[in-house]
């Protein structure tokens, strides 16, 4: 049967939930059952939530109510019930229930009959590497700082320096929104310009992510605008929006460009331990069968730091194996070139790292930080330890040097 | 100054609250500030994010870290750094501190010069009592009940009985979406012709609110599709979708509809205590700026519950004096006809009495249910305890002695 099945957790006691899990699966499809005669049954079988499991653990106890203790239910939802689309199946799964003490949605496994109506990523791990003609390593990425209020020509240097020290892509602060200061179109034409003379000069090509911001509907004319423009790629602030905003942007034929999905407004809905929805199927799986090719998260190395079990699952979901293509997953926020090792080793190959204070703050300088990136990345590839490889290399001398 | 102030809670150590506050009002604007020189200080001054003010609560400790305490912090955003649309401006104070710790977002105020790019409700309680010709009462809803997978016929027959028994409105339910057996359109004109009749027969209007579902890009022409086919009022999860999706289809002079906004989905945000955005922020102050005119949400009452204080605060927001028109609020779940004293004690006449067990659960069916509400109301309104009033009314007495 194609069909969502939606994996809860919840807390309760022992032998609860199972008439916890039948209300929950009637209670959002048809509402009841054993009353109802013979054949109105067989007529709304088909629209019935089925409890699939219920897995109690018997030695996690809830922290602050010692007689109840964590489960996990499972529930499946007939796709005959919704339309294919996110907010007609988060409003299924989750909609009353999220309101409902404390559950917790941790997953959703979509059939895939219902898998194969969204897009997933347009270009995906292997396409972005393609446009870059970089492949087998990490890509590296760098952040505008600071950029609230300044002028055009700010933006220009500071984007150059970025280009010019050899990072792969480069983000817009995601609270940069339209400005007289750096208007949108003005701030792709200008990037467009640094990074070919950039490119010129090194002959390292480094693409640039503008903010994609504004009303809703009008997204997908700035988004064409930015395509006829030339832009390299669009960064989004999905959660502030809605996932399906960001699926319909993917779908347009006529933008075809790759999307970075910034995790802003998510820990709304991610952070507690009892509510909400899970990071790893927020911006992991939903965020990837949205479409986007990048999503960014918080690293678990930083001060605004995932949990590492957390951090890690996020980029297994974005990655494993699918009929989707899969999403760069781009853990983020203190990240040092000393942490290189730690990535790839927690990330693979098939990631992005990606840096602000850790470029920018390079007592170099935005180039020095870059290459101090790069080095850090040809010396793990090449199995040279990160103190032996400065040795040859000052920036991440210099790096080490600063962030350990 | 334009610009809107964030009220947070957090928690922390007696004193470490205003390098916090100064953390969060710089890193969400212009990143740095002490370093900087002189004239660049004067060009950014307007861009500055400003710590309006630090309260400590030293009696309220955190329930697991006794060593913290809870304070509430104001931080002032400038509006020229972000465009007047909801996402910008959640982005702005809230993106990435949503992902940073036991912070939680309580407030937003808007300065009169944001507010006036925002609409509000387009018809307001006011519109609507004219609407519905009814003044001085709250206004009685019911809902559909278990129609997944039920035919037209079938919806028919359970809106001519809720509309018999004189409630005001009738709204889809939440997870009825686009489907073969009872789609949008159908439902509209169905609904319209049993209203048409009913009216009829006893005089009394009542409004019908659809489900307007599906993909967020089509939602504008499906409305408009509703609205020429003479659809009442259109009802929309919001929060499934976006803030700035309600807000557009209110601006739009083309649609014209009252919306009623549903909390699905909205429990991922606002149920944790220490994460997330506070329910009279959500559900209250954000959903009636952004145009809803009824804002349906858990009442204080039922098994799914909202605390009684926040219940509260939240009528007061989408009803107290703004420069934006009033939002009807509407607690829902677990309300049957003897709390309707208590509901106008607390909500006042300018709010909906909502029930859907409490209708259909009657022994006599809808028709008796909703009799039963508008039998409680007047004699709440005349001043005339229920138990008295039953003893003339046959279905109110009959639901006292069924629900208490
Ligand atoms: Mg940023
Ligand atoms: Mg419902």
């Amino acid at each position: 049967m194609s069909g969502v099945t939606s994996v809860y957790q919840l807390y309760g006691n022992p032998g609860s939930f199972e008439k916890k899990a039948e209300g929950i699966a009637l209670g959002l499809t048809i509402g009841s059952w054993t009353d109802l005669p013979l054949l109105e049954q067989q007529q709304l079988k088909q629209h019935k939530g089925n409890v699939v499991s219920i897995t109690e653990f018997e030695n996690i106890q809830h922290p602050s109510k010692p007689e109840q203790i964590r489960a996990e239910i499972k529930i499946e939802y007939p796709s005959v019930n919704f339309s294919a689309d996110l907010p007609a199946i988060l409003t299924t799964v989750f909609g009353k229930l999220s309101l409902d003490g404390e559950v917790k949605l941790l997953d959703l496994e979509f059939s895939p009959e219902l898998l194969a109506k969204f897009p997933g990523p347009r270009f995906g791990i292997e396409h972005i590497r393609n446009l870059l003609n970089l492949h087998n390593r990490p890509l590296i990425m760098s952040i505008f700082k600071g950029v609230i209020g300044r002028d055009i020509d700010y933006l220009a240097e500071q984007l150059r320096h970025q280009a010019l020290g050899g990072v792969d892509l480069v983000k817009d602060d995601e609270i940069l929104f339209d400005n007289p200061l750096t208007p949108f179109e003005k701030r792709i034409t200008t990037a467009k310009e640094v990074l070919r003379q950039a490119y010129e000069e090194t002959g390292h090509r480094t693409l640039y992510a503008v903010n994609l911001s504004g009303r809703t509907s009008q997204l997908r004319e700035k988004a064409k605008i930015a395509k006829e423009l030339g832009a390299d790629a669009l960064l989004l602030n999905v959660h502030a929006y809605g996932l399906d905003v960001l699926q319909e942007l993917v779908e347009d034929d006529d933008i075809q460009l790759p999307f970075m999905a910034h995790p802003a407004y998510s820990g709304a809905f991610t952070s507690s331990p009892f509510y909400g929805v899970s990071t790893s199927l927020l911006l992991g799986k939903l965020t990837r069968y949205a479409g986007a090719d990048f999503s960014l998260f918080p690293s678990p190395y930083g001060s605004v730091a995932l949990e590492k079990k957390v951090a890690l699952s996020l980029g297994e979901e974005l990655t494993k194996a699918s009929s989707v293509k899969r999403t760069f997953p781009v853990p983020s926020a203190g990240i040092h070139p000393s942490l290189v090792p730690l990535l790839m080793q927690d990330y693979g190959v098939d990631s992005i790292i990606n840096a602000g204070g850790g470029v920018h703050g390079h007592p170099a300088g935005a180039i020095g930080g870059g290459l101090a990136f790069r080095q850090a990345v040809e010396a793990e590839l090449a199995g040279i330890p990160l103190a032996e490889a400065a040795k040859q290399h000052s920036e991440l001398r210099t790096a080490i040097e600063l962030w350990g």
